[in-house]
């Protein structure tokens, strides 16, 4: 039985931020909802978050995506004040306890599990995780005897110059067995120059310690500044995308793309430069997306093409080719082998199969059927500055170029818009509709305005 | 008199693909295909290209690039069994067979010319070539005399510590005097875990090796999954940049930038960030390209500036400007000094010189003239649903905001169309044609809809 | 007191250039142009350009940077004989002489006052800027005694193996006592190779010399050639994005995006990747700008967004929302709570609060009121053929879509105008505004057109 607290009470300062250090998204998640995530599969009984510097924001962002429990630092006086506070909340609790920054994006779940393993395998008082730095600079190092048993944590500042040769530190993530803690954190004492009461204090007094060396010493980067952020990002960028090259996705220049750990790609998918995945999205195989595209929580199927367009909360089925320029701005479906071209806009509108939207168009709040033709400059007519209406078309229908369709309206199968019209009301099937002026001509009009304008 | 045969057979199963591994793209190109092009130059007297995976795909998608002679394979047991596959081929050839495979895509010719002289210069039975790589780990170890003639290959696995330590390594390319080869080749022996007829058995077998060090061990990468096809392109990138580097071309931000090798950059072109230059393309002297651009298969003339647009299959002349947003679907070609603007479309059109297409607008099929001012939103209607129509446009005319016209048209010189007219007919030299409906003011209206909108 | 020369009479033939090299760009300013600034802050009495090569183009470039005086060096014949062009210039000049090239954009004003401080508090003769160079490959290197007193320089192919180990090399910027180096000037000698003029044997002739490091030895960078050019703007842009991040500014993926030096950030502002901020820019708290997006010149307020879009010489309120595929081509000015969405282009163009134009539209030389909503496809129909003309448009105004304003036009307070309209003539507040054909209906049309085209 493990019981999981993160700290989130710091304000971060280095991140010289109105937002709490813990909520700075990191790939499309806060800092300290990768920490739940990667806690998570090791079935806590509870998760206490400990929260501190503007908590009611930190417990609003959380809320939305975890239940657990707050408890309130309201000063901040140290890691070891921090657990203190979980004292009243874990009175009589048997079990341990797995203590981690809200700050530590990068661990995984695997580590933490052999953490946990390791310590109640072995029966320890504590468990420390530790990694091997190439520079430790900054951080405490940790001692231990042949057995990993530890025998000192020393800080940086307080290493001879031989102790500061060992490159093993305390990456800060540890698992107690609590009524050993719980004895020893009362009696914590704030003798240094920041008066803080320090967890590393308690480790040395609980008991058998032992060490668990970190597998890849990346995961334990801690977030301080905006530097230290984007190499995290680059950190987790890497990983994912290794990832899905391995499993048979091209990326060209890897460098440039950037995909979140929610997303799902297929073998033979071909990523081009520029590209970004987010959200939960899914892409099928054989189909190429990019350069210069964003795909946001959305579904594509196989064999479709991107190319530089945005598609965000969309559905689009095999085969459809985008862009470029296309915007499929939200709660689009589109289906199997159709067109969309350069400067359209789709937004809540559903398409049949094999239509084209080829050319400057936007369509809203549309329900189109298939192998439809929209012409070049259609545009739904959907706002009439109070409320949107719907548009309805029918398959095998067109529409002219630069066609106005005043919504609500249906135009029915197989009906075909003459180019410039303004169409206000219902067409019904197998029609022509037609709503513009003959031209006239005035010849020689032109040489007369010229001369008249070159007058002085 | 040098036959080079290319070993193609192999699916590449970590390619995680139904694509054959040598059929994957590498800046444009198969990989296969590369390697072809770098063995053309030898003029050898045959290619052999020995294929067995999906046989039937690598053939036509070599057909249609070169001229050369499949071998099938049709199962898989060796780079050995591969190479028996010849015997029936070069019955009584008496002169050199070069031995590459087909995922080698970076290997240069000059390599493969040293190789080939060392080759016959010395008289041996096989020159093989040999690299030093910072991380021989996986590879053949190559031991020599002190004049290069090789005394035994010893696979990774089978080295002793001593030898591990060597990192000059077997690269997979062979130059052998076919008749030593030929007799060898049917008594070679599958004594190994994986039971597959090795060449490097062979190799050891014919008589006087030589081995020949490879200048750039980069030329040696073969690609076996996506990782390595991905840092494959990242050298081949930065082959190409250099080059152009070193030329005059300025690149702001190399490393955002992508170059096809097939791309003819004059001096003082810069290229800004996140561009791709594709295919035969060909951009003059003075150029401004980018950022976020994309030229495939285009000709831009001196001068030319392109931001944030797509230009295919089209040719621009000088001191065009182009974008943000403009897109060059193909078979484009514009004279020198236009303007071509934001979210305009065209498509195989001719456009003359000093003519602006600025905004909102696609031409399609069209011939447009010199000093012509298309007005924003102007779209060719030359779809009717079966088939396309032309659009021509005489010298000096304009056409007026959300202007339609509807194809076959044509427009004469110095002709204006009134702003939001549809024009269906010809419009003769020196016209003013107009099509559109007078404007009715209903006063007070806005105020009454209101109200009423408001209404429970 | 202090006076600057700066040597800008080369050609830099490896640039492969028709522009000389001082005038090559680096993050929107030229080399010479980054030295010149890197000088001012030192106040010197007066600053020398010598020029030579393309003097004029030269000359034409600084003078409207920075008024300082040009010096002819008719021919180059090295860097002694430069500094000799200087001789009638400063006759009877009893201060200091700061040299320095003008391809050295890096160098850090600090770094010229350390050593001008050094060279003044030492009464040195000579005081030389040195480096510690990972690769000294090259360049002169210096030796000193403990007192860091110059004993020697050497040319690198003049080194000994062992002085090739010295990595302290001559970066090229001295500070001299005008009298000792006027006294040496003119008895120079061309004894090398190039039959050239070199500083550095005045250096060793002048008396006591002192050397003083540079802390960061990417300050020396000298551009030679576009490769080199590539490294400087790398090393600029880690500056200036490193600064940018401690300073509370997220960058997402910061390889990908280019700050011009000129920009002013604040903090929470998120850049995301393939975004470039250049010339004059300023982006308040909470904006959050790109992917793919290029600023220039522009004011943005807080918590503004802007998603692939273009906006140059413009300011934007809080709280508006851009793009994506938005372009504002210049002088525009927009209110806080609007949107802009995709392909929309506006220019000289000012817009109240809450306005919206989300889709397809251009507006030039427009003032339009707060609470408009611009509909989909609506064009100001500004230019005649021969001059542009004014759009003026009320507050709460709304415009259908394909809506064509004919200017000069003006539209009231609180009217509307119906879809499809071309409205030529000015619209009093609180009007309805038409001007369409209705539409008429041609039942059966399209089949029996479809049986017709399907004959033979």
């Amino acid at each position: 039985m493990v019981v999981v607290a993160i700290l989130a009470a710091g304000r971060g300062t280095r991140m010289k931020s109105s937002l709490p250090k813990v909520l700075h998204s990191l790939g499309g998640r806060s800092l300290v909802e990768r920490v739940i995530k990667s806690v998570e599969p090791l079935s806590p009984s509870r998760q206490l978050l400990i929260v501190g510097y503007q908590a009611e924001a930190v417990k609003a962002a959380i809320q939305t995506i975890s239940s657990l429990e707050f408890v309130e630092q309201t000063v901040q006086l140290g890691t070891g004040h921090a657990i203190q506070q979980l004292l009243p909340h874990l009175t009589g609790y048997t079990g341990d306890l797995l203590v981690l920054n809200g700050d530590l994006p990068l661990i995984r779940t695997d580590t933490l599990q052999k953490l946990l393993q390791t310590h109640q395998e072995n029966q320890n008082a504590a468990t420390i995780l530790t990694a091997n730095l190439p520079d430790p600079k900054g951080y405490g190092r940790v001692f231990c005897n042949s057995e990993n048993i530890v025998q000192q944590i020393v800080e940086d500042k307080d290493c001879t110059t031989a102790q500061r040769q060992n490159r093993r530190i305390n990456a800060g993530v540890y698992c107690f067995r609590w009524h050993n803690l719980a004895e020893v954190l009362p009696h914590l004492e704030a003798n240094n120059a920041q008066k803080e009461y320090y967890l590393t204090d308690a480790v040395t007094q609980v008991g058998k310690v032992m060490a668990v060396d970190v597998e890849d010493y990346q995961e334990i980067v801690g977030i301080n500044d905006r530097l230290q952020l984007a190499t995290a990002y680059e950190i987790l960028q890497t990983r994912i995308k290794e990832k899905w090259m391995v499993a048979g996705v091209t990326l060209v220049d890897p460098n440039s793309i950037t995909i979140d750990d929610t997303v799902e790609l297929q073998s033979d998918v071909i990523i081009e430069p520029q590209t970004h995945l987010r959200g939960n999205s899914i892409i099928q195989t054989g189909s190429r997306i990019g350069p210069g595209s964003l795909i946001e929580n959305s579904q594509l199927g196989e064999n479709v093409t991107v190319l530089y367009s945005v598609v965000i909360n969309s559905t689009v089925q095999a085969r459809t080719q985008i862009g470029p320029y296309t915007n499929l701005r939200g709660q689009v479906q589109v289906g199997a082998g159709c067109r969309l071209g350069n400067f359209v806009e789709l937004k809540n509108t559903q398409i049949g199969d094999r239509t084209n939207v080829a050319h400057l168009s936007y369509l809203g709040d549309s329900t189109i059927g298939s192998r439809v033709n929209i012409g070049a400059g259609t545009i739904t007519a959907n706002y009439d500055g109070v409320k949107k209406h719907p548009t309805k078309i029918g398959d095998r229908t067109g529409t002219g170029s630069n066609t106005t369709l005043v919504a609500p309206i249906t135009l029915g199968n197989d009906v075909y818009v003459a180019a410039g019209s303004t169409v206000t009301e219902d067409v019904p099937d197998d029609s022509l509709v037609i709503a513009r002026e003959r031209q006239v001509i005035k010849p020689g009009w032109v040489s007369k305005k010229r001369a008249s304008q070159s007058q002085p």
